[in-house]
């Protein structure tokens, strides 16, 4: 069957980017097996407001895969998304379908979407060794206790630790 | 010198305590090193609300140790605790004196003062495989981006994680 993977990283104290948007924090010195994730993945599904981060890191970071991008507006066409304003809808009919994982690259608005609505099955949480005190939260809004079961944990030796569970 | 160590649990999303100061979901079936770090240790200090559930627990939990708890109001008397109403203060002198390094307890409040006036020399944070969504959290009102080194982690088959973080 095929997974929604939330693959995020956060800093100690759980913001996903810091005020104003801040991403200079996190660690881009090595893979960190991002490019074993990507390969195992076939469709991304993310918020607008990531899609916009996204489409300020140079070229078009995604290639190759099917990806949709939430919005509740209309909006331009682009010719590398395709657009959606149901995301639990969409979630579960790309569920249903077939082919490889589905990652939830974020952020905040639609992680808690999914979570509340029961859809993702796993969390690869990069931990970086820093508090921001303040910024875009990871969790937000989210109504019920999740349990989890840890898979696996993996350390670098720049202090980023990733927690990989499975929600119950 | 002695250390300022912030040993505490929290959920994944950054909770000490879920909804109604909810601990349920702690861990309680192995020690988790915690008779080793409390055997390392001589003072406690904790905020008021930190030291109102500590008596919920049955005996009192940190025999034959020295313990403050930090309160802006008067409060009667307890012999097996002091009262301080200026945790920076305390905490600095404390710092200055000799003797086995020192217990930050809890909670919020406290930790967010100590955190900002840059006092506390480690964290020993046990992840909990759990998202609660609500409750109190471990890091609130930090007024400052706080760069830490990882020390070491463990992990326990129940799937919790222990950071151990030196800050910088």
């Amino acid at each position: 069957m095929r997974k929604l993977i939330l693959f995020i990283a956060s800093s100690l104290d759980g913001y996903i980017a810091g005020k104003n948007g801040d991403i200079s924090w996190l660690f881009t010195d090595q893979d960190y097996g991002y490019g074993k994730f990507f390969a195992s993945i076939g469709t991304l599904i993310m918020g607008k407001k990531t899609f916009e981060v996204s489409l300020t890191f140079g070229g078009w970071p995604y290639p190759g895969k099917k990806c949709y991008v939430f919005t509740r507006n209309k909006h331009k066409n682009d010719s590398r998304v395709d657009f959606a304003n149901n995301p639990v809808r969409l979630t579960k009919e790309l569920l249903k379908g077939h082919g490889k994982d589905i990652w939830l690259v974020g952020g905040s608005k639609i992680i808690s979407i999914l979570l509340n609505a029961g859809l993702i099955h796993e969390i690869r949480l990069y931990v970086h060794p820093i508090i921001l005190g303040s910024g875009i939260p990871l969790f937000k809004n989210i109504d019920k206790k999740i349990n989890m079961k840890l898979i696996k944990i993996k350390t670098y030796s720049s202090g980023l630790v990733q927690l990989h569970y499975k929600i119950i």
